[in-house]
């Protein structure tokens, strides 16, 4: 199947959150309504203006969005001053979930590492999903760290 | 102790490299020469131009350096528009490890994350520092990710 990605727009929104919405993790934490509330617009604006971001939407050949997932490019020190590619919100719609469109999005995503300079691209998986771990064992990435979170106690949103 | 937590300068950065290079893993990976090699310099001035990241030095009462950490902001369309702070290349100097500084680094960091009004603080830690985690966990972090990493094949630096 032909896909392409894109870098995505305001009007893209909805349909992303929609997808972050449609998933069991996700439905606990989103606020997905029609219309979209504010707090989903300003935080896109926070993306698109921040040049290491890129928010990143996959669409089929009747140009719907099927796929999303935002890459960040984060500078160090460490490594010699390498800089890290952090891959997170990744999410396929329901339907084109298991026809490969994931692997597709995460070799783009590491293409797009080694363009910006990227030594090293990093994820953090939830252990809830051991389905995923497998997923990216097989796209090379090695589970060598502990990703530890710590949920402060603001309101979300 | 009284220490101070400040942004690092351009003339902190060998004192830095020093302590990131003075580590068992942090020696494999680092090029600590005096002069420092220009690239350090380089990926200073991507990370001091970036206002999503926030590299920081500790002082002690005689102004030296004993510790360093780097915070990044990182805005999210995921948990309705979240802002995560995100914390890496944590380091103390030898000499002072081990006396609460470490834990006061943290007190500081997700009071900071507090501030520029993250929801979230995430740190990955390698699990070859079994003892760290420990740490982590006293602090309130809870490890419920695996921390993956894929290494591409540039040359470093």
């Amino acid at each position: 199947m032909a896909i392409l990605f894109r870098k995505a727009t305001k009007d893209d929104v909805p349909f992303i959150i929609q997808m972050l919405a449609n998933d069991k993790l996700g439905k606990l934490r989103e606020d997905y309504q029609n219309p979209l509330p504010q707090k989903y617009y300003e935080a896109f604006a926070r993306i698109d203006t921040d040049p290491n971001q890129e928010l990143v939407v996959v669409e089929n050949e009747a140009t719907e969005i099927i796929g999303t997932l935002q890459l960040s490019f984060i500078p160090y020190l460490t490594y010699q001053g390498g800089i890290r590619a952090q891959i997170e919100a990744v999410r396929i719609r329901e339907d084109v979930r298991g026809t490969g469109i994931g692997h597709q999005m995460f070799e783009w995503a590491i293409e797009r590492a080694r363009q910006r300079k990227a030594h090293l691209v990093q994820l953090t998986t939830d252990k809830s999903r051991p389905e995923a771990l497998h997923f990216y064992e097989k796209l090379g990435f090695k589970a060598t760290h502990e990703g530890m979170k710590l949920h402060l106690d603001l309101p979300i949103g």
